[in-house]
Parts: C-alpha cells; structure tokens; sequence
C-alpha cells in the first residue's frame, strides 16, 4: 500500500523564505492569504489529499471507469463521494473570482495545494484541473451571458468542464480538424464531428459537463486560421439555471490505457450538439491557448507530483528494507545481519536524483505560478510584463522539463524497490505508468521544444530570454559574497555559460537552417530546465544560509537543503555541458538518413 | 497491432562483416555454422518469431496466467501450442552440446536467433531462456547421473528450468536466506522454504519444471558463504526417465505486475521438497553464478530486443502520421496538407537515438556472445583468457547499459506516437512495461554497476580493463588513416579519454573510500556503456567504408551505417563528459544528509 503525506513544510519553505509571498501583500488576492490562512489551506488540504484522495488512487487504477451500455460513465467506487467532499470543502474555489463564488486567492496558493491533489490521486484531479482550464478560457473570452450561465457551477464544481481539441487524425496539428459548426437561425451552431482523447469527457461525478470544442464554421479557411471556439454543455441550461434537454454529444468509448485509469479518457461523438461561439470567430485557437498555458504549468506540476509521492514511498522501503552491508564499517548496525538500504551510495544517489529534482521543481512551479499571478496583479505595467515574459518563456521548459524528470524520478523510485517495485502491490509502478502520459498530453514534450525556440526565444526581439539572463547574472552576483556557496556557484556559472553559448548558436544557425532549431530544440528545453531549477536551487541555498545565520532552531532542515543544493551542482548541472555539445553538432547526422532508408 | 519482423539483415551484417564468425571455422561448433545454415537459422527463426510468437504477445499481456484453486497455473491461451511448435522445430537446441540432443552451434548464433523471440515475445522466451540458464549450471557443476537425468529434456524443451535465488525478505543479500536443506539417509535433501519471483515457476507449457535452488544446508554458516545449489524437480524422475512422485514444492501464488504478464512469476513453497546438491556444499552462489552470467548477458539482450521491436513500430507510425509541415519547404508534399511526420527533427533524433543504440547494442551482445565462445573454445589459452576477460568486465555493462538504454528507447518510442502511444491499442506502451523488467531482474542495474566496480574492474589486477583499453587504442589506431572516420574518431577518443580517466580516478579514490567507488559506479559502468557500444559503432562503420570502397550494390544500407555511426558520436557520445564531471565530484554531496534528515 502506497504512502502519502503532503510536504507542506517543504510548502511553507519555498512560499514564506524563498518567494516571500509575505512581500506582495499590497497586491489583490494576496492581501487575503495572511499566512494563517496559507497554514489552514496547505494543512487542511493537504490531510484531505492524504486521507482522502490517496486512498482511491489504487481503488482508481484497478477498477477504471466504466462505459455502461447507454453510453453513461460510472466512476471508480469512492470518487463522487471524494468529489462531493472536495467541493463541500470549497477546494475547487481556492483562486476563482469572487464575482463567481471564488476564493480570489492568488494562483499561487492554490498551484501549492493542487500539488497535493495530484500527488495523492492524479486521475482524481483531472476532473477538477481541466475544469479550471475551461473557468480560464471562459472569463477571458466568454459573453458575460456565458460566464453568468457557466462560471459560478464550474467554480463551485457542481459542473465541470473538458477541453476538446484532438481528433483521430489529428492532435497536434490542429489545422487538420474536420469538426464542423454550423450555424443555427437562433444564433447557436450544431457541432458535428468526433473527438477524441477527452478527459474527463463523460462522467456521473458532476451534475453537468461544460465541453469547449475546437471546430470550423461552414466556409471558414480549412487551416489553423479558420478554427473557432465553441461551448458545447451536455445538458443544455435553461434561463432559470436549471439543466434542460440533453445535447447530443456522446461518448463512443473509453480508451484503455498505460495508467490514470481513474480517469475517463473518452471518445466524444457530437451529432449536432447545441454549441455557442466562446469569442470571436475563427480566433478559436488563439482562446483555447489560454486554457493550454494555465493547463501546461499545471501538467508540469504533474510531474513534480508523481515524483514527490514515488519518492516518499521510495524513502519509506530505503529506511525499512534490509539488505547488504554499507561499504564503511562504522556504518553498519552491529545488531542486525544487513543495514537498511539507504546506506548503499547508488540507492542515496537515487534518492538525491529525486530530492534535488522535486524540490527545486516545486519551487520552479510556484515561482511560475507566482509570476502568472504577478503578470496580473503587479503594481506596474513593467512588472507585469516581466512576470508575463518570463512565465511565458518557461511554460514550455516547466512542462517539458518537469514531466521528463518525474517520469524519470518514479522509475528511480521503482528501482529503488527492486523486484517489489515491479509488482503491484507497493504501488510504485502505478506511479510510473500514471507519470508517463505528462509527457505527452497537453503538447507532447517535444512539440514544447519547438514552442520554446520556435516562439518563445525569438518574441519581441527576444526580451524574455534577455531577461531571464539578466535575472540569472543578478541573483549570482548577490550570491557571489556568500562563501558557503562557492562550490555551487562554481558549476552553476558554468550551466548558465553553457546555456548562453547555446542560445548564440541558436540565434546564429536556427534562423538560417529552420532544421538546426529543430534538432537543437530537445536539448535546449532540458539545458533551459537544468538552470532553471538551478536558480530555484540557489535560491533555497540562500535561504538556508540565512536561516541558519540567524540561528534558525530546525538547523539540520536548513543543512539538507543545502547539501542538496551542491549535490544538484554536482551531479546534475554537468548535463548542460554535454547537452550543449549534442547541440552544436547541429542537424546534419539527424537528418542524413532519408526516410526510406531508415 | 504491433509489427514485427526480425531484422535478418542487420544480424548478417554483424556476424558477416563486422565479427567475421567465418574467420572461426576451425574451431568447434563454428566448423558447423556454415553461411548457408546461418542463413537458415535466422531466416526461418525470424520468420517463426514474427508469425508464430508475435501475434502472442498480446495475448499474453492482456489475458495474463491464471493460478487455479489447485495450485497449477495456466498460460495464455496459444503459448502451449506455439511452445510444442517452438521445441518441434529444435529451437531450443542451437547451441546446446550434442551429447544432450543439442545441436553444438556457436553461442553468437543462438543469442542471434533469442533477440528474435525477445522482440516477438519476451512473457514467452522466459521459458526457454531460463531453461538455458539451469543447463549451463548443470553441466559444469551436475553429476553425470544428474546431466544424464535432466539435460536430454531440458535440451529438447520437454521440461522447463528455474533459478530460485530470492526470498521475500532478501533479495540481493543472498547470505539472509532461510530456506533449509535437511540431509536424507538416501543422500538427497528435504527442502524447506518459500522462494518468490521465481520466473516460470509453475505452468503447463512442458510435462516437468526443474528448479535450480539455493538454500543452506543444517549447520552451515548463516551467510554467502553457506549456501549450496540443489536441483529439485516438480515430479521427481524414475530410474527409467518417466515421471514419479509430485514433489511438494507448489506456486502459493502469481504475482501481479507491471508487465512480461504472459509469463508467471512465482511464490513457490518448499515443503520438504526432495533435492539433491549441485556442486559441493556451501558453494552455491558460484555454481548460480555460472547461471547468472549467462542471464545476465541474455538480459542485456532483451534491452535491446524490445528497443528493437518498440522502434519498428514507431518507424512504422512516424512514415505513416501525417502531422505539421516539414520546417524546410522543400521537404514538403505537395500533395498532401501534412508530412509524415518523420520530417520533423525532432521526431528523428528520437529514431536516431534508438537505431544508433539498438544497432550498436546488437553488435556488442552478439561480440559478447562469441566471446562467450572464444573463452570456451579459441585454440590457445592466451586468447581463451583474453576472451574470458572481456566478456566478464563487461557482462554487467550490457545487462545495465543496455537494459537502461532499451527502456528509455521504448519510451521514447512510445513518445513518438503521442497519445496514440498511451492507449493500448498500438502495443507500444506493452513494450514499455515489458523492457522495464530488465533494469531490475538478475541483480538490479545498480548492483551491476557495484559488480563492474567492485569486483570486475579490479580483478586480476586490472588486467581485463587494461586489455580494454588496449584493444580500443588498437582499433582507434587501425582506423586513424580511414578519412571518413575522422569527425567520428575525434568524439570517440574523447569518450576514451573521459573513460580513462575516470577509471584512474576510481583507482585513487575508490580503494580509500568505498563510497567513493559506490557513489561513482553507475556514470561509470553508463560511460562504459557508451564507449563499447561507440567501439562497435567504429567496427561497422569500418565494415561500411569497406563495402562501399568495394562497390557494395547495396549502398544506402551501409551509407545509413556510417550516419548512424557518426549520430552515436554527435549525440551520444557527449554523454561521457558530463558523467566523468559527475564522478568526479565525488561521494560527498551524495552520502552527506543523515538517512533521518531525507
């Protein structure tokens, strides 16, 4: 049986020391999270994650969900009672606007609490986290007849919401889609077409389900150009709030697959389903990526959360599990014929992989999440644009990257376990197979490669990398006085020349040959994670430095974080040297072979 | 459905042109491995493997093996039929001696033709490759009258074999087990104890199991160092060869896994089982150890066999699913919206990652398999010794490099797909599941490492290392005057020198501090991973510019080798760098947190 407890110290650490949150209580939103109700959030949710959503994340896997006969689907056994909790808790709310029944707390907090949820039960959270997706869309886009008609169910989470775009010839190419919408004398459309890999899309958790469809309006152009957005509800609303007539669309099947079992992942047939234009027409993409930003931070906490849970159980069976004798005598326990095995160095450098993976990851993620809620909320137009730049240039490395290496953390922590972790009953390998689809859905890692040096790098004259270099430069100069941190400096210098030169050659061969960008894309996200985190990693080193100079009581919390600082300098930060010689190799072996000849 | 088809061509041009087994003709087995029944061996084993074994494989995952409320276990349906077919065809003989019905070939031969049934059906292999391992055990340590018993059947594949090493409370502390060996007045033993993860343990596919066994004899020393090997069959076996008695060892239960679901994984109990000693007594870890390595490097095998059959089908995909526009216009079809999206650079690094691994990787185990064979059969001692060096050194590098690297191709193959890849339909994320197993199994990947450096690496004073380094700088130099070569040698002295100078380091550090040496084994034993398999890539691409400077009709094959070639050396062989810098910054920061700190 799997364990889970939420690391909310580890929580408050990054919040209160390394982000300051504290500082930005003049802003909206932040003013309401006083640090008391950042305790009651993070603790309350994190007990309800532990005690109530862990439970099922097996229950969720083995039993699935099931498509019934007339096309209805019945959740895994515990999920709508866990769901009607979860709302009644008013989890769901934590960031929404208070105009429709929301906490108005920043993105922040709730982006801390959700890693909870998906820690403990990643199919869980899709219902809710694809939901929030839809809210976003809807209040930057949406009529206020719309938001008014929606919001305050989807806030609530009495209603939820999925998000449309993948057919079956067509997923990442969008401009493929054959869904049609034709307009209706009433000024609606009639959607028409299938689609496919929808989470979440058809359910019994939730009263009513909000679908918001990529389709093309009869004579638009049949491109990427020419899609619209449309909101298409199961169960059509009439004008009292209540649900009316049932809109066809229908759930053809629920894929099997690799894991998150515990979530429907369905085939939806719209057989002209009721739909109303979410913006303005042919812009469709334009306003679904709104939802796919929110929706690619929170797939990269995904990661990080998969890896947090695989790691806690790795930890729990290294302490527990005995086996061999640790290689320094004085290390071994005379009362006992085998030490526990987290005295073998190559089960410490898994564990350490893991540690300094997730939480440098953790505080990449709320970092993100906390510029989200800045490029918002800031006093002045210049910081919201910086806060905007910077997330938007590392959404895709913070997807990619973060998914890749919590993937790669759960197959660690199965190792970890030996011939226990490839059998079902510890749970481990459910982490693995629920960890893999991060890497793929919502933009396959790759496609966020290319997103980063085919549009983020070059934006605006490339500012947003401009500012993160000098972000980068800033914090190592402060750094540079504090001796403890020499070391670690000493490697991080080098990671951030490494990724400078990279981004040169970019700049210098991509624009000429559009293959070079393409080959180099891969390596530069992982090279733009490393330092990414890196940063994150100097910042907590940092705050340990000062807490313990202040004589902080907790000294050893403080001491582990920076041993895990210079272990992530020294063991993982040497990557981007490499990393930046597979790139400059450029394209030409990656490309020589002709397709036939493969 | 996955695809198949056993790539007969790839393992003519190793066997052929890259290890000349022509050359070995004088020695035995090989004076019968004539070219014409090479050809015939690969080309109706590949054909049986992609006809009879694939379209299993399934089957096996999705049905799994059922324990009946008797204790017996029964396979997936269709593997008893293809089995009976598999041993009808002699299949299970190739390299086994002839005095037991085997056929004597060479063991590069056999291993050729078991990458085939790896691909095809690895649940299914793991009947015979098991057997294979009981049989080496028994023919260096059996008693005639045990040899005369058991090998005929074992040969033939009329009775199956296992190795029962594990308990559940040690693993790969081998000196905790429990399991007793009380001695009979008939001189056998009763054997007492309960075994798990005990592959093909219990079945009906062959009429009688024969189970390797380790357990301690009354009054041995509670350690390694008490341990004896015990052969103890299912039905006990008459004077006369026909089956007794049911011996009172019984499956308790199956174990549900992650994967391999086609093959059962045991909990086998003991109860006074009727058992007789292999070897001398108390050296059984030696006489499992025969078996062990042979295992060792067939797992290794199946990295790459399920690289191989997990590429196939992403090829395959990557031709076929029109995506995006190719990045350079001229690349693009006219005639279609889409490319294929094998045009994308990105999607090729990840072909190109797994072609210039799988190739590199079969050339390696097929040089480590006539190694195998040259340490058995070469004419003088010296090359005897010389064989027997190298393939020791660097059997825990094939199993863990390429168990590694064999799983990581099988994601990313499945990355290909997108979320195609996820659902089950396509079967690659079987191959997934399924390649997972090796990094674990016959000693997890991290205890190879340990083997490699612990006890190979410093054995016989460095002699098998040294005579690694000796034949790379031999074929570096061989190859110093082949222009084409030159970018290719360049990257690969580099990773030499990174090797090199990481196994001095080890040599200073690691024998003062054992966690120095603990802390640097797996970058060490992943660096020599990627230098062997980069000295296999110079042996073919030598055998390409050979061909094509004797006008080879077939050009684009062997241009296609030297692109791959020179692709191992741009994007992979960089690696070497990055894992030297990571040893050597030493233990420090990997053992410095107190296990109550994590």
């Amino acid at each position: 049986m799997a364990v889970y407890s939420a690391p909310v110290r580890e929580t408050r650490f990054i919040l209160d020391q390394v982000l300051n949150v504290g500082n930005y209580s003049n802003l909206e939103g932040f003013a309401n999270a006083t640090p008391d109700l950042i305790e009651a959030i993070l603790d309350e949710g994190g007990k309800f994650a532990s005690e109530v959503l862990a439970p099922l994340n097996k229950v969720g896997d083995e039993q699935g969900c099931k498509r019934n006969d007339d096309g209805s689907v019945t959740v895994p056994d515990g999920f709508k009672d866990a769901y009607r909790q979860f709302c009644e808790g008013g989890w769901p709310t934590l960031s929404a606007p208070e105009e429709y029944g929301g906490q108005g707390l920043p993105q922040v907090l709730a982006t801390a609490f959700s890693e909870y949820v998906l820690s403990a039960n990643q199919a869980f959270e899709m219902f809710q986290g694809l939901t929030a997706g839809a809210i976003a869309s809807l209040l930057i886009k949406g009529t206020d007849e719309q938001k008014a008609t929606y919001l305050p169910n989807m806030v609530s989470g009495k209603w939820t919401g999925t998000m449309n775009l993948t057919e079956p010839h067509c997923g990442t190419d969008l401009g493929l889609l054959k869904t049609r919408a034709d307009p209706s004398p009433d000024g609606s459309y009639a959607i028409t077409g299938t689609k496919i890999f929808i989470s979440s899309g058809e359910h019994d958790i939730a009263e009513n389900i909000i679908h918001l469809v990529l389709a093309k309006i009869a004579g638009a152009p049949d491109t990427v150009k020419g899609i619209s957005l449309f909101v298409v509800p199961k169960f059509l609303v009439n004008d009292d709030g209540s649900l009316g007539e049932r809109n066809p669309v229908s759930c053809g099947a629920i894929e099997k697959k690799m894991g998150i079992h515990g979530n429907p992942t369905c085939v939806l047939n719209y057989d002209g389903a009721k739909g109303w234009l979410v913006g303005e027409p042919e812009k469709g993409l334009a306003a679904m990526f709104i939802m796919m930003n929110a929706a690619r931070l929170g797939v990269g906490l995904q990661g990080l959360a998969q890896a947090e849970v695989a790691y806690q159980n790795a930890l729990a069976y290294a302490r527990d599990r005995r086996q061999g004798r640790a290689l320094v005598a004085e290390q071994r326990d005379p009362n006992a014929k085998a030490d526990p095995i987290i005295v073998h160095p190559d089960v410490r450098r898994m564990l350490m992989e893991m540690k300094s993976f997730l939480e440098g990851a953790r505080a990449l993620v709320l970092w993100g999440a906390l510029q989200v809620d800045l490029s918002r909320r800031a006093s002045s137009e210049e910081e919201r644009q910086e806060a905007d730049d910077l997330v938007s240039l590392l959404t895709p490395v913070i997807k990619g990257y973060l998914t890749d290496k919590g993937f790669d953390s759960a197959v660690l922590a199965q190792q970890i376990f030996g011939g226990h972790g490839y059998i079902r009953e510890h749970g481990v390998e459910q982490f693995v197979r629920d960890a893999r689809i991060a890497q793929i859905y919502e933009g396959t890692n790759g496609v966020q490669a290319l997103d980063l040096v085919g549009r983020k790098l070059g934006k605006d004259g490339g500012r947003a990398i401009q500012r993160l270099f000098a972000l980068l430069s800033r914090e190592v100069a402060d750094a540079s006085s504090d001796v403890a941190l020499k070391p670690f400096l000493a490697e991080f210098t080098r990671a951030i020349g490494d990724l400078q030169a990279s981004t040169k050659w970019l700049m210098e061969n991509g624009l000429a040959n559009p293959n070079q960008a393409g080959a180099a894309a891969y390596p530069y996200m992982t090279m733009m994670g490393i330092v990414a985190v890196g940063l994150m990693w100097l910042r907590m080193a940092r705050a340990a430095t000062t807490a313990l100079a202040a004589g902080a009581p907790d000294r050893a919390f403080y001491e582990t974080k920076l041993a895990t600082a210079q272990f992530f300098a020294d063991r993982v930060m040497p990557e981007t040297g490499s990393l930046r010689r597979k790139l400059e190799a450029g394209s030409d072996s990656v490309m020589a072979i002709p397709a036939e000849a493969f």
